[in-house]
């Protein structure tokens, strides 16, 4: 940000949060002594709690809380043609171009080619589809076209000389040079020593342009992999393994939360846009024709989800793509937005897929992937409803969600502003501070006591002796701590403690003995 | 493994745990529908159970039990300078070396060069260390040497013309041009471009050899960054950070868990060593003059952790490091280690590694890593105890210690023999199955309602309705659930259904209203 300008308000809010993160312990920027490595982030203390907390509800809600779910873990590092199959595969002699009708994503260099300015032919499977495109080229291109049922005549071939190998466009993107997957190289040889070896033995003289960097390209491939991009595919992969071995009837659904990596540099949303993010997805497997219903399904659960940890449920909202947005497989998809600093932006995508994703990788593989339904005998290859959320986003949206300045009263009564993190109190990183009014008179041992009952329950609690009462209060608000136990002189006697609240900072007597179930049962209570 | 030769115990044995994990959805091969990718698995339906469990139960033994262990999430990209600092980090035209006696490992090109058969001039820090190094070069050297305290003569500079930089000795392996680490690339612009543009430019022109790798070495260095090998760096290189931001007091320990990644490739031990492989490392920093109280206290509570789980706790040990098999700044190491099928082996490593790795990263960021003392106000560099832990290897360990075949008897008491996985209810991936008896007689309703109650209880909870009780009893045996409620004729009439023992195949009745809380108690009950 340049000193001299203005800062705006989603800019000075983004500010206010990434400060927090850092100072008490929930995001730091990773490497940060060696001057930090761009878009990348660690989480503290306080933000892996966040983080597991919002991926343990995930799994519960997807995986242990329904029978017709189960969950899989796989290798970061899959076999390079899984990325072939799914179109995310390209390299540097091979550049990428997606349709802007039909979204589909292919290589320049083995689209049909033709001679610019010949006339191009688009076709749709289907008329509405077509009829669709055809409003989108008068739309956006101002041409005039010619439709035929499921044909649009009138257009032709730019000057790259090729169109959609799907649906014959000519309206495409600009070649894309650059892939977004990180490249990395599995086994014992370097393929930097074979680009040595093969300059040695005067394989690459002579050669330039594409064809050096193809045949650079063909010396590497071999060892070539790398890191997935989505945690999806290996759903699709693994598909008859997990069906076969649970037993499982359609409809089902695999579930997988973990990290995937993008090589985009952006240091503008904070952990928004980071190379590496936690993802957490699910593919639900369906007979075709029941994918609507199922669709409508999932947009209900998974809004709800988001939704019950919030305080402002309103601002998480469901945007619906509209049909030129498609990919030409999808028939349908509707994101889950939040408010962000910046205005609306996608927290999770739910897609109807059809059988897209297990075709392809059917065809890529040699192997079929279909269902046999044992009741009726059928064999059909499932639909597909892909609810794919985003758990670091998750973090970034629930930390603004609860991120207040309100005021309280303070000892006299003058109300004073104060910074107050209302984090859900399932997702807040630390549940229970155990605070001794004085650092004396046999409380602190009292407090440790207390403290060591909340530990042996495996309930993440934080013992605080340091600064006044006041303070302390103040540091557990910040950081979202929901109950603030205190031990004062009647504890001393009568062996009861004070639960104060952090959203509404009143304070109730309760013995120290019922403590962890009243804790309990109060984080219970609001989820 | 060749058809001929006659199979080991250790090889049928790893051979039937591979096809159970395979056949029931524990671990089946990466990508294998591809033709799978070596050294890499995917965590099936019941293996990524298996593992989280494992995980989960680290994570609050670690960081939820106690208040001293905060945990930590870092990128798996770290910067690369972290591991020169950490030395992990070599490259093609940087030959690695490891000193057999101290165990430095140094660059080859950055060692002090001296002249093939000149003296070597061997020194030691402490006496102690010199009179082991001096008795280990005439064990297994057979050279007659002369130690003068610290400094030991007699021996001379190899042939390949350096030495030890840290001890002097020429005792040395061979040069590794090979490094274990994945090496990707971060940023817009792709190394293969980079170099052949330098290509086209004619830069590489007239280099051969250790020239021409380094000079290629030089063209993808600014993108070239690693996937971790370790978790564990990222605790000392935000070792200040989260000190600061937690308040946190020395001794204190920072928790991590999550994938890290080496470039081996063998098939031989299924998932124990594998490219891709979750850890559970710890970093606890502690006074210097308190490491040995600490190493003692850490080895206990780590050998007590794996055995509470075990069938067999004498299948783990501890195997303390030789002082020659230790690195040069370690104080002392000791594995726990458990027998595998093809012996003892490694599942964790606990080293006492003074505060090196703190003072190495001060030295390569430039920032100082120190803690004041707030009572003392003393500043010093913490010493530090390293419990770091395999959770791929525990799942191993943990399935071979579970998987028996024992002998029931039938329904007529005669015995057969069964194939049971003793894990312990912890770690069971499935905690209860939910059996009607028939598939009529409203038992099916009756069955779903009661599976529905622990589903909203968030208990992993099978209803499996097909085939013989007797079969779906061993079904579940095999996978290891501890816990089969079965709703009979009884049922119908009383709401009781019987809890049958997956360890000693007893049945009780219990109502069904008390199910989820009877469960709970038993599986809490072997916590």
């Amino acid at each position: 940000m340049k000193n001299q300008e203005p800062q705006s308000t989603a800019e000075k809010r983004l500010q206010e949060i990434t400060a927090l993160c850092k100072d008490r312990g929930f995001i730091f920027q990773s490497s940060e002594i060696y001057g930090g490595l761009k878009s990348s982030y660690d989480y503290g203390p306080l933000g892996v709690e966040l983080k597991r907390n919002i991926m343990t509800s995930w799994w519960t809600e997807m995986v242990y809380s329904r029978e017709d779910v189960v969950g899989l873990d796989a290798a970061i590092i899959m076999h390079p043609r899984v990325w072939e199959a799914s179109g995310h595969r390209s390299s540097f002699s091979d550049p990428l171009v997606d349709c802007k009708l039909c979204k589909e994503r292919f290589r320049a260099d083995k689209a049909p080619k033709l001679s610019p300015g010949t006339p191009a032919i688009i076709r749709f499977e289907d008329k509405g589809r077509a009829k669709i495109a055809a409003e989108e080229i008068v739309k956006e291109y101002h041409v005039e076209i010619k439709r035929d049922d499921k044909e649009i005549t009138g257009t032709t071939v730019g000057s790259c000389g090729y169109v959609c190998p799907n649906c014959g466009s000519p309206f495409l993107s600009a070649e894309r040079q650059f892939n977004l997957m990180f490249r990395t190289f599995l086994g014992p040889v370097d393929p930097l020593t074979e680009v040595a070896q093969a300059i040695e033995k005067g394989q690459l003289q002579g050669l330039t342009g594409q064809d050096l960097r193809k045949k650079l390209e063909q010396i590497v491939d071999n060892a070539t992999v790398y890191l997935r991009p989505e945690t999806a595919q290996a759903m699709f992969v693994q598909f008859q393994n997990i069906q076969r071995s649970m037993s499982m009837k359609v409809p089902f659904g695999i579930a997988q939360m973990g990290k995937s990596f993008r090589n985009e540099i952006t240091v503008k949303s904070f952990i928004f846009r980071s190379c590496e993010f936690e993802q957490m997805e699910m593919e639900f497997f369906c007979k075709p024709g029941t994918e609507d219903q199922w669709m409508e399904y999932w947009k209900d659960a998974r809004i709800k989800w988001w939704r019950r940890y919030a305080n402002e449920p309103n601002n998480f909202r469901f945007r619906e793509h509209e049909k030129r947005e498609l990919a030409f497989y999808a028939k349908a998809c509707v994101d889950v937005e939040y408010l962000f600093p910046w205005g609306w932006d996608e927290l999770e995508g739910i897609a109807s897929r059809t059988n897209y994703d297990l075709q392809k990788h059917s065809e890529f593989s040699g192997k079929k992937l279909e269902y046999l339904d044992p009741e009726t005998n059928e064999k059909f290859v499932p639909y597909v409803i892909e609810p794919a959320a985003g758990a670091t986003r998750g973090v970034l949206a629930y930390i603004n969600d609860a991120l207040m300045e309100d005021e309280i009263p303070d000892a006299k009564g003058v109300p004073q502003k104060r910074t107050v993190l209302r984090l859900h109190p399932a997702l807040a990183p630390i549940k229970v501070a155990v605070l001794p009014l004085l650092r004396k008179e046999g409380m602190p041992e009292k407090g440790r006591e207390l403290a060591q009952m909340f530990w042996d329950a495996g309930i993440k609690t934080r013992y605080d002796e340091t600064h006044a009462i006041g303070r302390r209060y103040r540091r557990h608000d910040e950081i979202g701590t929901p109950y603030c136990l205190t031990i004062d002189a009647q504890t001393m006697q009568d062996n009861t403690v004070t639960i104060r609240d952090r959203d509404t900072t009143k304070q109730d007597r309760i013995s120290i003995h019922e403590a962890v179930a009243v804790v309990r049962e109060r984080i219970g209570k609001k989820l």
